[in-house]
């Protein structure tokens, strides 16, 4: 069977690689006698590079090659990959992608898409690299009514956060430090404000819950405002700080989703991911909690999702695989604000113990966290699970006190 | 479509339950207008039971009747659970099984005869309850050459160990107040000796490295001389003491199985899962090290993964699906004492001293390990990394010391 990729990138080249090193193997494993690359689509010259004969820069070649019956696209963006992917489907060619950002855009029109022609869209690289979910969700936990679903979904702020909590690294030093390890990049913004995490988010919920979510409509707060002051506070609490995507089933057509830095007990498999690692956390009535980890980025955990996926559409060239969502609709995610959290707030105020009485009474069963060496004037404490329009009300009532942090608190 | 239930313990009836409660939503999923269960055997009465009228006691209703496209078989046992099984794939219908025994016993057998007959012999249920992990090693790290598995593979132990390690417990204490929750049997051999978790190794290794291992040919040890000193040694070594399942690709033709008690390092995905959880961890080329968590037992979770593999059968119907392996061969699982392992030892010497002298000289690189309150007379420390017999040998020279315990060094 041959196949073409789209994109020589890290993932790429690592699909080249993983293909090469393991050829006998993938083939039999796909039931074809060989799997083999005809094309690698690039702008890019690549002199000297081992698949230097392959490369080219017509997309109509792939489009118009009978031969290639699997596509894969690791070019990244929307356009013109949303195009070209769309134009594969179209012509009966599967179509495999590790692109995020076009399955949390535009994955409810590429699944009718390839339903229409009868091939398979498949994307199990885009959530988690190499962990395996998406197809585990959509298949092994399909006698479940998945009623939540949260991680830690974005590596290099993972990193960061470690760096801060294990050594007591500034966000900045530790920013720097992910960048010298080639976990961030040189611009850094998708990963550390959260758009990364949110467009994962995006694509598990709309998996999960059965129809298209839309990064423009979930809320994303990333971890550029982390203090190693919080961090020490989530710790006397017991726990740490993780940038956590989640979202729940409300009800049958209201579910809420989100990014943000959150408050993790210690003892949660989400606060034991350290370092580059992520976790995926699937709530669902018969099975409890179900945590997939692994490596959630990096060239060849990455490359060898793609290539499973590869595997998969040559088993079943002409059947549509068992995942994927509906169209989504306006109003379906709820606004952050109605949804019900407990909050950790670290504020200052002239009078501390006038303060925390004025809290005490504002927040009934209000918890407040001691820690060493804080400073004089300072107050930290978790509120009671209320609305966050309503946390809002009663800490904009308190008259008295100068809020420095909010951190949300999650119970995974 | 018509199903059938074979035994109607805790797992056949949670699946009545799971079918029950979720109908409309698994016949769509399964692509059905609708799943029913048929029949459901059991030599037991069920006098009020809401399935009473399903109930059957003779096998070959189920046989005989070619409604029934997929049978599902929670008896549990050996006999007569493969003869029903084998019956039931040689008359061209489906079999979807939770029984680990079974499997590990007659898995190659049964891989054959459902591909002879052109039907589906699923298992996910058999090792980690609920949680994905047989499916997802099959199929999503298909593009990985896996090198290692391991895992907390059997939740009644590792309850046991949990209440030794956080509640300072006996091992007689903590069994005990698992058989009054409900986690351990009256006779919970199979559980603290490691059959239970031995059977599940044999299933995930047979997947990984594609040739059935046999429950008689690992090495099984269990959890019953884990002491409270030990754990406390373990503690200060920087970990804690797991109940651990593992095998490795040692050649083409060669693997390593074995169950024992481990010392496991703190930080590990592994080291964090307690109560009756289980993780299972694959480490593969591309894909590094990837872990599954999750509730490993309970009616529920483990009556899930049953469903969804019934819901697999339905959307595969006649298609063989792509996890199985090869039969085994004699001489592939290679003695324990061939293997290579780091080993903790806690001994008696009446000369500590000399002894600490006599130990740094046998043993290169012994790492000593003290802890709070320990016994005048004794010495604990870490072999370095030697084949078991090696140790043995060396153990055996140090003539001066009494050994009171040795646990194996995991790296996971």
């Amino acid at each position: 069977m041959y196949i073409a990729i789209m994109g020589y990138g890290t993932v790429g080249s690592g699909v080249a690689e993983v293909i090469m090193n393991n050829q006998a193997n993938i083939a039999k494993t796909a039931g074809q006698e060989s799997i083999d690359i005809k094309y690698i689509l690039d702008l890019r010259d690549f002199p000297g590079d081992v698949n230097e004969k392959l490369m080219i820069k017509d997309f109509s070649k792939i489009l118009e090659d009978d031969d290639i019956k699997v596509v894969v696209e690791t070019m990244g963006g929307l356009h013109p990959a949303f195009e070209f992917v769309s134009s594969c489907l179209q012509k009966g060619k599967s179509v495999v992608t590790s692109n995020k950002e076009l399955v949390a855009a535009k994955g409810d029109i590429l699944i009718k898409l390839a339903e229409e022609n009868n091939v398979n869209f498949l994307f199990e690289a885009s959530v988690g690299g190499g962990i395996p979910v998406l197809r585990p969700i959509g298949q092994c936990l399909a006698a479940n009514r998945i009623t939540e679903v949260a991680g830690i979904l974005n590596g290099t702020t993972n990193f960061i956060l470690t760096m801060m909590i294990d050594k007591n690294m500034s966000f900045e030093d530790a920013l720097k430090l992910a960048q010298d390890n080639g976990y961030a990049e040189k611009d850094p913004t998708a990963d550390i404000e959260g758009h990364d995490a949110g467009r994962k988010i995006c694509i598990l919920s709309s998996l999960c819950f059965g129809k298209h979510v839309f990064p423009e409509d979930i809320y994303m707060q990333g971890i550029t405002k982390v203090s190693l002051t919080d961090v020490e506070y989530a710790k006397a609490w017991g726990g740490v700080i993780k940038l956590i995507g989640r979202a729940k089933k409300l009800s049958d057509d209201k579910i809420s989703a989100l990014v943000s830095p959150a408050f993790v007990k210690n003892g949660s498999q989400l606060a034991s991911t350290n370092d580059v690692f992520n976790a995926i956390l699937v709530r669902g009535d018969a099975v409890g909690d179900v945590v997939f980890y692994g490596r959630g980025a990096g060239k060849l955990p990455t490359a060898s999702a793609v290539v499973a996926d590869v595997i998969d559409c040559a088993q079943h060239l002409e059947k549509r695989k068992d995942y994927g969502w509906e169209s989504g609709t306006t109003g379906y995610v709820v606004d952050y604000n109605e949804i019900e959290t407990a909050m950790f707030i670290r504020a200052k105020a002239d009078n501390k113990d006038a303060a925390k009485e004025c809290i005490d009474s504002a927040f009934e069963g209000a918890q407040f966290i001691e820690k060493e060496s804080a400073d004089e004037n300072e107050i930290a404490f978790v509120t009671p699970v209320l609305k966050e329009c309503k946390i809002e009300e009663v800490l904009s009532s308190l008259g008295s006190i100068d809020i420095l942090s909010k951190i949300r608190i999650v119970d995974y």
